[in-house]
């Protein structure tokens, strides 16, 4: 079998609408990108549906699919930010975001991010982690500013729980008790251990050294721990052993790096990665054309497009895609002749929108022996009339595995 | 309900890629093929995955397709090579494809083919088919060269058995003990059983007479039988029936004439069908049309272009394409006018891969009433442009048989 290899570079976000102030173009028409162009012209073309035509997907279940899985096997977002920021999560495990916190003494929050705290929170962290109730161990790992992530591990346990977290803007909304979401015995246990452990936090934490100094120095202490974003860690094969292949990714945003770790890829990234436009993509080319020396698959993402168009600015997210474009042009300039470059995105997050949207994005592979097409201009429209025609993202990255020749046939 | 007729021509493995020694086009792109740009121009056209983008699939399950069926209606390469070579399988039997081969008095092979034995392996057969051992008779039957099909028949049998055939290319492996798949007792039982019959056969085979004259005049004895592709046969309502008509297949394939029989299609062969370049196209021309006469759907196949795509050799590939042109040449000199005439292929063989890829094919349908495109040539380029559109094998052949006006009406 004839074995060859892929880089995927991924414009989170790319897919976008035209848009007035932008001469009715979207941003990646409207943006200046020879080298997105080089491989929409030396190469096959089409438009990618993540999940199906209309369906908006997360960045999450975006990446989970350009890894190579299906969105069944999605484990929920819980799991996916505990292997992001380095957790070691096993199947069973139930799973949850959560935001540090103030509420005062009658539960009201008075901050969903305790005033964006930044420091101290790992030591936060390690006050309560590692507390059991109930036969169930607690584990809580602090990430970027109020951002953390709580793994709940012991028998009879389930996900189907709500979240404590109300999500109001800080409007006098108290913490919610977390509710059991079903009439399941686990779901109740679940549930009720989760509470002991909120109340038990929320205790600690209103005699903590940092809480103490915070309150001190006229800050808002971060007091009470908001869940969300359960998930139960499920028994996943990875996709580099499905395969047989190695894999690598190179991302600046935990979320993708979990995702990847999920997959078995090799997660790399550096502090110069800021998922954001100052991001270093000349690093970020220099990394992926060096795994791919040892990989025989490589997705390099860029998160600052996707930014954009949540923020509603075309023509800063127009820029943002001219930096995906040079990023682009790095690695076709140093790329192996026998291996292929892809063009891909997660989902549309159109400007107007400044959410993700249902609507398909394009893509783009050039390589040795592609089924070149008559596609000149990689954009929203150009890629409706190219040779993959419209696909799920499950039959575009099959389409990429099929080409590196690691996908098994069917029959004899 | 109008009822109309079909003659599917299948050029096996038709699909590739550029390849620079032909232009940068593809084998199909490169040779002269008048009459495949006459249907292309006439019709509709498009892509075709057999199951899904970027899925191979082998000559049987490509086949299946083709004929009518899905991909989990799959019986296993043993049920379709038996029915290819004319024996009678029921439901419930276990098929496998086996090699006469020699090994020596430890049970290395000595040679995987028993030099390519070519006579006396009727006599062999005879001498050992029918053997029963605990309640389970043994069916053996020689095909071409050194090749015989094994058929198990008798109660609580599995196919989820291993291979005798260890593949490798004669380099002093020796023959496998069949080992159960799984911990059924069915599986057990079946391996123990089939390891009985082949010592068996071993010990009839060393002292056969047509193995004696071989070692004497110094050639290779067919004293063991290696079996692979193991199958069960399972209940299949042949398509014939489901679509209430009559149809034939003209090929000079074995495994094609074994998907027919499985589909209910009348298998006509002949041995001036060579499955290669020289086979005779104006019989097979001939044949197809004077079927139709008494058919709803005919197939006409050629398998020269999948050779060539194996053995990658481009240019003698585009010679199969224009041997492939004229046999469609003499089907649209002499098709009835009410009949349609569509052109398809199995799967892709790209000529770089040696091997079927998850690529897809072009499918073009010329005839009574089809909605022209503005396609002009058949090939793997210009069938992305076409009013079909991508489909999966299942929808391609739904759509011809739709045509044909046999398709049940979903709801009233």
């Amino acid at each position: 079998m004839l074995h060859r290899k892929v880089i995927i570079a991924i414009a989170d976000g790319i897919g976008d609408r035209p848009i007035a102030e932008l001469d009715d173009k979207t941003p990646l028409e409207y943006a200046d990108t020879p080298n997105l162009d080089r491989v929409a012209s030396a190469g096959i073309n089409g438009m990618m549906d993540p999940i199906a035509p209309g369906i908006p997907v997360g960045t999450d279940m975006g990446h989970l699919i350009l890894f190579g899985y299906e969105p069944q096997d999605y484990p929920g977002r819980g799991p996916i930010e505990a292997l992001g920021v380095g957790m070691e999560v096993q199947p069973g495990d139930i799973v949850l975001r959560c935001n540090y916190a103030t509420v005062d003494s009658s539960g009201i929050v008075l901050d969903r991010r305790a005033g964006r705290i930044r420091e101290g929170t790992d030591r936060i962290a390690e006050t309560i982690s590692g507390i059991e109730i109930d036969g169930v161990t607690f584990y809580l790992k602090s990430a970027t500013e109020h951002r953390a992530v709580l793994v709940l591990r012991g028998t009879g346990l389930s996900d189907r729980i709500g979240d404590s977290d109300p999500k109001a803007p800080n409007d006098g909304s108290p913490y919610h008790k977390v509710k059991p979401l079903d009439d399941s015995d686990e779901a109740k246990r679940t549930a009720a251990v989760l509470n002991r452990f909120l109340q038990e936090a929320h205790r600690l934490l209103s005699r903590h050294p940092v809480n103490e100094a915070r309150v001190q120095r006229g800050e808002k202490p971060a007091n009470f721990i908001l869940t969300r974003g359960v998930g139960r860690m499920t028994e996943l094969t990875p996709i580099s052993e499905r395969l047989n292949i190695r894999g690598s990714c190179i991302a600046g945003e935990s979320t993708v790096l979990g995702v990847a770790k999920l997959a078995g890829f090799k997660p790399v990234t550096d502090s110069r990665m800021t998922a954001n436009m100052d991001t270093d993509i000349e690093l970020k080319a220099e990394l992926a054309l060096r795994e791919l020396a040892d990989c025989d698959l490589v997705l390099v993402h860029m998160k600052a497009p996707d930014l954009k168009g949540h923020d509603n600015e075309p023509l800063e997210k127009a820029k943002a895609v001219e930096l995906f474009d040079r990023l682009v042009g790095l690695l076709l300039r140093d790329m192996p002749e026998d291996a292929y470059l892809a063009l891909a995105a997660d989902h549309s997050t159109p400007c107007e929108v400044g959410e993700h949207s249902g609507e398909p994005v394009p893509i783009a592979i050039c390589g040795p022996g592609i089924r070149k097409d008559r596609v000149l201009h990689y954009n929203e429209c150009d890629g409706g009339y190219g040779g993959l025609g419209r696909l799920s993202g499950m039959d575009f990255v099959r389409t990429l595995h099929d080409l590196m020749g690691r996908v098994k046939k069917k029959g004899n």
